[in-house]
């Protein structure tokens, strides 16, 4: 997503919001995207307490799910969701981007391969933008800030080919809800098997180090 | 607004945001009110990387305005406002709400003696509320979790008349943007002036402490 916005011309302000998730490799792997890519700053955003308040597998809660089929992955909200996360992360960035001036927020969201979250689909973009048109100062002024979800309607493939295209390494990113300290990923959470899949059917080479 | 939820027949789970303040006596204070009141359980979110991020003189930003008059507080956004804070308070609200089963978010703000804060209107509330409605998983499982904002329409002297009658102590509670470490108020931000007179109108003692 952020090559894909640096394609359309953005400079990009990088936000990574640490909730002491327990694939916190991810916030690794974000600096190493960033880095990468050329963001003007990458903020990681501590926010420890969001995992505290629990209720999600990913913040220590239970099991993450394994080797689960498409079939049981589009069935119901899973146990890795996290309570309000979305919503939670788009409103600091709508903090952060009208404190730096930016105009638009960009989100990675993705709802055609979803694993039933209710915070990936367009209607909660919607929503969201609606929502923010009358909560900031810059657009109660006339200059609102707009949400962009370039991947929501996009599926993994589609998203990977994208990705490829515009020369991200996507040996550097982390999708695994579940990996190793080194960062390796367990290949077998409902996440890998999304992006496994996704490389499969995109014809690119998978890079991501499995454990 | 704790009192007013706990004679509506709430169990009231208070939060409390820390976001690096430069009021940050209201935090005591705040510890002070749930105690009196009763709640059954009070967290004090962290958040200090919100102040840091800035864009705010009650974070740090510029000066807190002292000595406006009516006039004043009534045209635009002031310097005292905090980008996409209330925002950012409902979300973090909605996601413990979430976790600990709660099915109402209770929140104080107030628009008819306002001073200017987009995210404190009534129409901000709505669309709030609409897009809760879309990003939880309680909500599209059928069980929503509704935005209660019963101060929303008042003026400062009907709240004060209201919690005196529900028997608030005052004495407990600040609203001072800018007090010294001892929690005295300054007496001259907007914020004290709303109070100060709100108290006038309302003809109840005024039990503040002013230095």
């Amino acid at each position: 997503m952020m090559a894909e916005a640096l394609q359309e011309g953005f400079e990009v302000y990088a936000l990574t919001i640490d909730y002491a998730q327990r694939h916190r490799v991810e916030i690794s792997a974000a600096r190493a995207v960033a880095r990468s890519l050329g963001a003007a700053r990458h903020l990681v955003f501590r926010l420890e307490d969001l995992g505290s308040i629990g209720g999600s597998s990913l913040t220590g809660d239970g099991e993450v799910p394994k080797g689960r089929g498409a079939e049981e992955m589009g069935s119901g909200v899973p146990a890795t969701y996290v309570p309000a996360r979305n919503t939670v992360f788009l409103s600091l960035a709508l903090a952060w981007a009208e404190v730096v001036g930016a105009r638009c927020v960009f989100i990675g969201v993705n709802a055609v391969d979803y694993s039933g979250y209710p915070d990936c689909r367009p209607e909660y973009i919607d929503a969201f933008q609606k929502m923010a048109d009358v909560a900031t100062r810059c657009a109660v002024e006339g200059d609102p800030i707009e949400i962009m979800a370039p991947l929501v309607e996009m599926s993994k493939a589609q998203i990977i080919k994208l990705g490829a295209g515009l020369g991200v390494d996507f040996g550097l990113t982390c999708s695994c809800y579940d990996p190793d300290e080194s960062g390796a990923a367990c290949g077998e959470c409902d996440s890998c098997t999304l992006r496994r899949n996704g490389f499969t059917e995109a014809g690119i080479e998978d890079p991501t180090r499995y454990r």
